[in-house]
């Protein structure tokens, strides 16, 4: 597809990139995105279908042979694809996290998927200056940059970033000595961290059993206890087993829970263990200066991964042992400035090849906006919860049941149970106005 | 960021998606990416400048605190980033793999960015009735599909396509038997595999000593032969050691070659092992029957990837095996009808957790262009292929050095020696008026 065709408008030439068609047609998709947002507040926020709805009623079981005009394809994705979705931008929308859908944010998008820009040197040298960018914003130490031992880029997913580390912490590992064998290694998590942890572990090859979950309760407002960490890690020593890599979190998705970030890594560290931070959820809120506080021990931390406007931003503390770790090198992908060494080649930090320009997207954003709205729309988003959470608190009939840190409010119908919780949350999102989500956070009565 | 915020326009409040904005704002870029194509073929083929131009001299230490006007910041993707660009979709591009962009593919994405379709059942169900649509027109047994054991979906990448199907595969034969431990594992490529299979292995925890890399040759056009395969495998068993996993492909990267499938299933199946087809180049003209052949035997595979649309397809045989290696169950993503096991939930059958809505790029196409018009694209781009073959055929200068299958021509000068060739390709690329990639098959002369 793409290669632009130089036959006259006239030919009969199948041309998929006509360039009159293409501003026709994608004016008109922008007016249908643009009517969408306008409509948005008046539909259903979560879907109305039965599984299946699509597949049973609507499409036929093989691709059309001849084209359909846009136009019906737009009200196709109006009848048939709108009913079932969830609606992540309605105002409504107070499930998992945020949308971060903006029009710079389009516009970065919509300017990246309109060209292929692989093995652009712009691609890759701007998204090392966006993660510089984004590291000073965060006031990470200079080890996390370029211009340190460090560096950052954006990965596929946070699961991508938790994997990629720890793939390099077990390399890193089984180098050292000839003694440590995969079967002996071992990693710490708390019973809050994210399960996309155990996936990543499975496919490094780490056994479930070899995963050390440690217990959090309401006493340490579900953040995973140095002291308890201190007391596993030497028990596995003295089973002759390898403490291996830590996963601490900062904003949990189950009750945005932070881990004590400095004092974990204290315990970690006498035993060589490789750190890494998942602030998903709360990282990005870290680029105001009153929540940096918990990042606060992120200097002693070998990884950082957060998720930014759609991004899955990764920083190491020492590049290289990534790359050893991911690095390949075939004949058909040498050229001269990476066999050099003077350029950053991403494609040796990550599990795939291939990358897109997604670096794009984000420094549209900052230019668009510039740091001054973005700081104040992470404030004004936690001011919404803050303002939540205000009545919610005065009124007996609901319990604020952890601390609110950020932009979450885990709350519920105080003395009445688990199983009439979970029947008036089903109603209340079964009207179509507003859309929660649940979760379970330690005991439940 | 993306909440459509209900105040008055007149507000002061920092509105993201503010819809006049959007409106004026989409139209714009669509006008620019517009004004782009039609001058892509006056601009070079390929960037001119030097590694680290964007950090020297274009861009400051730290993003901007206010914002900018987009029309600053679309002359700036002008003067900044296009001279470090690879024009892809320039008509004098004719290296790695030809670009993929179209109109109804950037509509697809426009839209899919647009909104966040995640947890929308609309997203997994379209998903799954293209991968049927998608499987039907490669003529792929029922098994693949989601009415028989298996069903196709779309990766991240060809590397994660390969790394999840190696896992599975990893964790069946470890289940399979006590006494079969990871260091006993061993898996199977051509020295024409794609580099990126080193990479799943490792990551995967498969050293790379336990990697047989069968050498090809001229004789057999650079295929993987199934007499050296079943000889590799038989030593390794007699060593006490685990056939794992076969990695065939159709259509190598460095020269199109084509690994019969067929042969190489027979071999395999005999030890238990997982058959992948790695199809990323060829398996896209294989929607046109006269290509269809290549894939013959991939009824006796176990998995299937190939890349169509900058999408990354895979279908396996058996889902269960890709579920039960990646699934993960915590209570917060708990819903009934995933519960109820009545849906596909294509968490469990990938690297991450979230995913995006590629699906309706893939939908825009089929729609807006029919297989008709797919099918004759395919065979478009392999005739212009075949017409740059034909005068080097006849002329004694050049020689061709492998066969033509699809739309890469390998060729060199004859008799000037590889110093030479690579000299004469590097004068070729700096004129910006062409672009094309080198790479070596056999032993260079």
């Amino acid at each position: 597809m793409g290669s632009l065709e130089t036959t006259s408008p006239s030919s009969p030439l199948f041309n998929p990139l006509d360039l009159d068609d293409f501003r026709t047609q994608a004016h008109k998709a922008v007016d249908f995105i643009a009517d969408y947002y306008a409509s948005i507040e008046s539909r259903p926020v979560l879907p109305r279908v039965d599984p299946g709805y699509l597949r049973k009623t609507l499409l036929p079981p093989t691709p059309p042979t001849k084209p359909t005009p846009l136009d019906s394809i737009l009200s196709e994705i109006e009848t048939h694809i709108m009913p079932g979705m969830t609606h992540w931008l309605s105002p409504n929308f107070f499930a998992y996290f945020p949308a971060t859908v903006s029009t710079a944010g389009f516009l970065g998008e919509m300017l990246s998927s309109s060209f292929n820009w692989l093995a652009s040197p712009a691609a890759t040298e701007l998204e090392s200056i966006i993660m510089d960018w984004l590291a000073s914003l965060l006031k990470l130490p200079q080890q996390f940059t370029f211009s340190g031992s460090g560096g950052g880029f954006l990965q596929g997913t946070t699961s991508e970033a938790i994997l990629c580390t720890l793939v390099a912490a077990r390399e890193r590992a089984i180098e050292k000595s000839s003694s440590v064998i995969i079967q002996k290694l071992v990693v710490y998590v708390s019973d809050q961290t994210h399960s996309t942890f155990a996936k990543a572990c499975k496919i490094a090859g780490i056994s479930p059993s070899d995963i050390r979950t440690i217990p959090t309760s309401a006493d340490t407002e579900f953040a995973l206890s140095p002291e308890l960490l201190k007391r596993q890690m030497e028990a596995d020593v003295a089973a002759g087993l390898v403490p291996l890599y830590l996963c601490a979190t900062v904003g949990t998705t189950s009750s945005n829970a932070v881990d004590p970030v400095g004092g974990l890594a204290d315990v970690a560290r006498d035993h060589g263990v490789w750190v890494h931070v998942d602030a998903a959820y709360a990282g990005s809120a870290c680029i105001c200066p009153e929540f940096r506080q918990y990042l606060d021990g992120v200097e002693r931390m070998d990884s950082l991964s957060l998720s930014y406007l759609d991004c899955f931003c990764l920083w190491v503390h020492n590049r290289d042992s990534l790359i050893s770790a991911l690095a390949t090198d075939p004949e058909y992908l040498k050229n001269r400035p990476s066999e050099s060494g003077s350029v950053v080649d991403y494609k040796d930090w990550q599990v795939g090849l291939g990358r897109w320009f997604q670096a794009l997207r984000l420094w549209m954003v900052f230019k668009m906006y510039g740091v001054m709205n973005l700081q104040s729309h992470i404030r004004s988003d936690v001011g919404l919860a803050r303002m939540f959470e205000g009545p919610m608190r005065g009124d007996r009939r609901f319990e604020v049941v952890v601390p609110r840190w950020f932009g979450l409010v885990c709350f519920w119908l105080r003395g009445v149970g688990e199983g009439v919780n979970r029947r008036v949350l089903e109603e209340v999102n079964r009207t179509g106005r507003v859309y929660m989500t649940h979760t379970v956070v330690g005991e439940s009565t």
